[in-house]
């Protein structure tokens, strides 16, 4: 398909007006001022319309759709203990297909094409990726309470290994199995060790959370003389490439270790805020020179999937944190949001619109209200644009949602089956 | 019109379902569980959609759309300076007229019927105002910078007298005229005083930045001993019904001074966020039985006016404030948002649904993917969802907006006139 006088946000995430744009199977074999001789066949006309990379969440839980706005109002101890893990525990593998698939379709309808995933039933989860043509790097989180056990024990590593057998690679590589570990306080430092190796012989990625809260921070250096940070370093994970989320309460070594070992920080400001955690030290993460990805975390804390509502609260609270409004430019934003994720994922074809790149990309009907006039267009995607504002969101160079349809999700049959499960739950408990 | 099987937020800011509420002119006289015998006419249906009080802006610039995304990324001096007041010097009445009707346009779109507001070409904001069938309390903002004036001679006092002597009620009690003053440190005590007595004798309500940043609350304090709420206290401002914008920097005896006087504390949360002014303590207000209300500010510090998405926010800075997730219900979000702005107003009869309330109300459909399930509809409305969710704007009885039709805006004019005033002024600048 060709993309015809469209502005679009190039690879130096710089406006330029009236470009041509030509996707050629998933690829971007095309862009420039003039219209191409080729005959790609689909024209798609851009007057009043932006063309920009797709967005990659860095971090989410998509099947909590099924939570979405359950437990709010409690400190995080009485949410998790006494909302959040009970309705988990009911979860089967169809609610969670059911519950992806939704998330997806929210994903997909404000813009995002891929993202960062820590949650359980992962099969259910690369079907629901696989049939709706999203990306996903997936893991199952691991978590083990039992200080006797070894990795080969473990059913979050034997699922992990599984999914990776099977599924890694899948869908022209819009699949990624990650190996992913919950957190310090899920796990010991010998299973860690030994799940960071098996990442390391594989070559996968890494994802884990990563300082989200100061009690889980300092609980981490009582009991390991170690930061979060330092103790995972220790333990060898950060050999693999790896995505830490949330990294609130990062220390100035901290930071020098994400820099030396190549860790995207995945920030939630959103999440960060709801459950009251702080605010991530952006400006900082930048001045090291560390990957900068953006996230919504899953929706039971922020309680959307929304990339351009985050992209905002991304800017907005660097300005407040060190009182300074020029920090956070919003072309940094649209970066984050957009290469910062897929640079996460492991994804180096992806992220920018240029030749040879993977046709990932957000079309936005900038010829609206609340849109105009344009002294800046980057500051009124980020700053006035709303994720409802994506008219065209386009994968590996197939169309997954355009103008008000989704390509290759029975939306209504989402949401019917997410509900009837969610009631279940409910009816279980 | 007959709304039919609706979910309410009724009086008590409580969810209750399958409601019918009948509209008479522009007021509601039925609400209830049956199905009124009373032939409405019109029938609204409401299956999979919600019927909740519409918003009232509680501190605007609306005319500054023309200016939205100018001067982004400065700090706060050179932004004014540099960008805001150079531009502004170039506005016309018939650009101010054009500014304010898109966002007025902007906001019927997000479901808020009404704003405070504060800005110049007074006359052709009303303009505006009657024609849309939106509704305000306008003032012009008090300056002075000569100490030798009196409040007779100067253009802003003048104005507000033309204003109010020929405004005033205008519409069915649609317009109110204010009298504003900018803020402490763009005026003298003299002049202040003066208006304020002004303004008690006429029983209006009076408006004021207030605190927003902390050189302005500081040098304040230094030049007068006092703090800027005490300072406007003893001008005898607070005799009269007024709402302070931002109140970022209230110290203990403010908030006692506010409580006492009744001042409603307009809070701008994102604006405060991207001018770097601080975040307000909302937490405070309440527990001291303050009236809080939302406001979105002018477009070049938001850079939009949603009053929705502007909840999300009111709530969510106060549990990263006070790092604590309980601060803030979704309820408290959603009376601040409307009863609070409409009692900010001084209009007793709007803010929330009941017999004998004037027909303020916002419909939102709520059969979207990214609100769907429901575990807490009020969860849904301040976290999950977004301005362009609104399905329909009715103020006094009157639809402003339907599923995606402006009933009383010209919006492509609208679009068209604002954007060719921004061009000239910057081709003047």
């Amino acid at each position: 398909m060709l993309f015809k006088n469209f502005t679009v946000i190039d690879e130096n995430f710089e406006i330029k007006e009236n470009m041509c744009v030509g996707v050629e199977g998933s690829t971007i074999d095309y862009i420039g001022n003039k219209e191409p001789e080729k005959n790609y066949g689909e024209i798609i006309e851009g007057r009043g319309r932006l063309l920009m990379p797709a967005f990659y969440n860095a971090h989410a839980h998509t099947p909590m759709t099924l939570l979405r706005g359950y437990g709010g109002g409690l400190n995080l101890n009485d949410w998790l203990t006494k909302k959040i893990f009970p309705f988990e525990a009911h979860l089967t593998g169809e609610d969670v297909y059911w519950g992806t698939l939704l998330g997806i379709a929210e994903m997909v309808r404000t813009g995002t094409v891929s993202a960062t995933d820590m949650y359980m039933h992962g099969e259910k989860m690369v079907e629901a990726v696989m049939e709706s043509g999203f990306k996903t790097n997936l893991g199952v989180g691991l978590v083990c309470f039992d200080r006797t056990k070894r990795l080969k024990d473990l059913d979050d590593y034997k699922n992990s290994k599984y999914l990776y057998e099977n599924y890694h690679g899948a869908g022209g590589g819009r699949v990624k199995i990650d190996m992913s570990v919950h957190g310090e306080y899920t796990s010991f430092p010998g299973v860690v060790e030994e799940f960071a190796d098996y990442s390391r012989s594989l070559g996968t990625n890494m994802h884990v959370h990563l300082s989200e809260t100061y009690k889980e921070h300092e609980e981490c250096k009582a009991r390991h003389g170690k930061t979060p940070a330092a103790y995972f370093n220790n333990l060898g994970m950060f050999d693999s490439p790896t995505t830490a989320a949330h990294c609130v309460w990062l220390e100035e070594e901290d930071f020098d270790i994400f820099a030396e070992k190549g860790v995207t920080a995945a920030t939630c400001p959103v999440s960060n805020l709801k459950l009251a955690s702080g605010i991530c030290d952006v400006k900082k993460l930048y001045e090291k020179g560390i990957n900068v990805a953006v996230a919504t975390d899953g929706t039971a804390s922020n309680n959307n999937l929304d990339m351009i509502e985050e992209m905002k609260f991304f800017a907005l609270m660097q300005k407040v944190k060190h009182m300074d409004p020029t920090v956070i430019s919003p072309r940094q934003a649209v970066e984050a949001a957009s290469l910062g994720g897929a640079r996460a994922q492991g994804r180096k074809d992806c992220g920018v619109i240029k030749k040879g790149a993977k046709a990932d990309l957000t079309v936005i009907n900038t010829n609206l209200p609340h849109l105009r006039p344009v002294h800046s267009l980057l500051d009124n995607i980020v700053y006035s644009a709303k994720g409802g504002d994506v008219d065209m969101t386009v994968c590996d160079g197939k169309i997954l949602y355009s103008g008000g349809e989704y390509y290759t999700i029975d939306i209504e049959k989402a949401v019917y089956e997410t509900e009837k499960s969610a009631r279940r739950i409910l009816s279980e408990l």
